[in-house]
């Protein structure tokens, strides 16, 4: 089964290669449902022997993610639960081996962005699933639970890139079963922007002079003066600039795209993924 | 000890109505620490009675208040543990007892803005006590953590008093060791008006609209279009109006009140309360 | 739709006339992934619309149980999401409408087994659905986790049935993707029945006066002294004296009887459910 | 402040000396209770400053342990919140520098056991301070809560120690102000011991065929048979043979020590402890 699942990945490898791709996302299902069931130690070594035979099948220019998320669908342990078993993983793999953050993918009342900030810190952070979530791996539109929380990972971002979003590997990974699969990538992408415009405009001299002078509540004004601001009408103009729309979802629904696929498509026609 | 408690609120509404107050919060440590300790039911029928001897003590202008918390200072159960609990307390005390909400005490992930939502429904809903907090009863300053959940919040309460702000018992519950307790609660204050001002903006009759036709990206879309808005300039005149400051945290520290009081009473001087 | 769901429900309980049924339990995935999808009120007050409806509908001498559970489909708010919910709704429905609690449908840390005393109290406690959980509704092995936990419940079903096990309806509710689904069940039986075993052998009287004494620690040795007997013996003589295996999981595999029906079968036949 | 610490770091190292102890452990309530109030890798890398000062201090036999939790009495981040900053910390730190596992300090719904066998792997276990808990650190008695967790714990150190229990720190760190504190350290050794007897009970040889042959049903029979097993005459027995009581709270209540203690000391005397 191992030997399978380690072709399937060079298999991926290959197809990847055919589109341009330059990275692989491993996030994987082992764990155990039941104490007892396996190994902590062995089934973590098995993986990272696994990991390592895909590293070395990559192309040299290529990237390796390690996904962690604590259960589901195994729901006792798994093996990459948490962002330091990720770590060890990564570390184990090699240089070009790196950790993927899924924002979903923590247990409850985990502090996401101190997450960010210490993979960054071990130079070992490579990317992000964007989505929100209120109890576990919701998989819901990036910003709609807790959008401050997200200010707050950009900030880090910015702080892990010298004041610029550092050159990661930023994917969205939502779930469309109630909302229109593009209006939800419309609504992701503008959260996604709104929070890092939000962040960029947080005072970051000041608020290191705040830390400094030990001064949490002038910390938090700086905070919240970026966060209450309307960055719409230059999210809004950024938008334009680059020739898209100025409000994407009124936009997309004026223009009756998807009214036209189900037309050429029928009813019962369903795009699915992963 | 239970005499002694129940005499110890009768003294406490006498004061209260020397001080003129019109209601009393009772929030109780009753619980166990250890399995076994107690009988979950014993304890909760002890607890109703002594409540309604509380109650039957009260003025009849008064109002009794109800708050429940998970646990802390008991840590295996607490009697008045959930709304539940709480609701099932204030049924069986009488009509003016209500139930009293503290954004802190609940469980990880829990839904609060529905817990308002039910006790309104049930007719319970007597006051908060507002503060935010990632893990537990942290006690930090309102919407220093999750404002939108803040917002949503207010939403209820809107919807609850019919598009304006309920006639309820709102008041503040922080700690502050790290702030400035003063300057906590002008953060604090702002953060409320804040949210209330961005729930006022929501487009309700849209709203509707949107949840009637089962479209909950616009639905998604009004709720951002209300909390996104840079409100501050309206609050900061709504403020103004009312005689108090436009910058407040600012002014506050330019008038040295806190280096004046200081000069007064002494680096030592320390003000307490629960 | 809603009306689709009630006649579906109006269906079910014609076949479960003809199959001997006497109780139909109702977990409704209404409910909410993103806020502002929907009112809190309104789906509640059209959800008891509904199950009135159902209620109606069933015979005179059937039970109709309410199952509360705090998200999963629904990933923002869930209609019946607690037992206060569940509790509403009963109360709400009628007299024959009774909660029914799955040991997963709880908030992290909740005390599973104080919602059951509240239930009980309340008049109110329908039935089980057993099963065990480490993050959410894992719908593991009853007692594979918390085996603990699972004697605390059957120490509350005895206080709430005078000392014997109250007539309510206690059901298995577990996902057999790794298990045999027979093993599952044996693993599961087993597990009640020691649990409740051991909840037989607390000294009760003792426990109260030890309760009374305000004496946590004779309180809990007596749990312990009744937790820690092995009790397999006399559950297994309870077994055999019901004509049934002293060993059930080594039984079943020596008379080979999952060899039996793939070979009838064949590997490719999976058993479903709901 | 920082100097003021490390300072008395070295201080606690010179009475340890001379009280002939041979470790340190550094818990730090290092962290933040509010967004923005520091930075979060900078507040690492100062930590990992101080820490590397103090393990400079320390005699060449000594160990230093760093211990994580996640919150508490910072409330928005932490220093050591996780097990994974601990072993940066250690690893950063020097070789005698181990990571300390106290059984209260995780997120919601975290594996414990997988912790430990996680820092084990990595060469970085030092120690424990065993107690138990259902919401955060409550420090609760070991064994009162989860008593399948501790055994599933102990297994771990069985197999970290090759079927013996490795050479640790082993400490109990438990809050005691509903019980007398003896008796609440009588009650955490015996379940300490008891937990430890049932996990080497488990046929080790048996379940790592059960777990080499995909068997989940069997592997957990084999934890439960130990689990199940009253190993109390055993452990009763090692304690007779170790020349001390073989019912422990009662010889302890039988001989009237507390009764003469506060005969000798007065009611008001209170033992207090961090």
């Amino acid at each position: 089964m191992r030997r399978a699942a380690i072709e399937h990945n060079r298999y991926v490898i290959r197809l990847g290669q055919e589109l341009g791709s330059q990275a692989i996302t491993i996030w994987l299902a082992d764990g155990t449902s039941y104490p007892g069931q396996g190994s902590f130690r062995g089934q973590f070594e098995r993986v990272l022997d696994g990991l390592r035979e895909i590293y070395r099948a990559m192309p040299e220019d290529w990237r390796l993610y390690t996904e962690h998320k604590p259960y589901e669908p195994a729901f006792y342990s798994t093996v990459n639960a948490d962002w330091g078993s990720s770590l060890l993983l990564a570390q184990g793999v090699g240089e070009r081996a790196l950790c993927l953050v899924d924002l979903g993918h923590h247990l409850p009342n985990a502090n996401v962005e101190q997450v960010v900030s210490r993979l960054a810190m071990a130079g070992k952070l490579g990317g992000f699933h964007f989505n929100d979530s209120k109890y576990g791996d919701d998989d819901l539109t990036a910003g709609s639970i807790k959008p401050y929380q997200l200010f707050l990972i950009f900030l880090e971002l910015l702080d892990a890139g010298g004041g610029e979003l550092p050159q990661l590997a930023y994917m969205l990974d939502q779930s469309h079963n109630l909302k229109d699969p593009i209006e939800d990538l419309i609504q992701a992408t503008d959260a996604l922007m709104i929070a890092l415009a939000q962040a960029l405009c947080v005072n970051r001299a000041g608020l290191r002079e705040a830390q400094q002078e030990n001064d949490p509540v002038l910390a938090e004004e700086l905070l919240h003066r970026a966060f209450r601001s309307d960055v719409r009408p230059l999210v809004a103009e950024a938008r334009l600039r680059n020739g898209a729309a100025i409000d994407p979802v009124a936009t997309y629904r004026a223009v009756g795209y998807r009214e036209e696929k189900i037309a050429e498509r029928g009813e019962s026609t369903v795009a699915t993924g992963l």
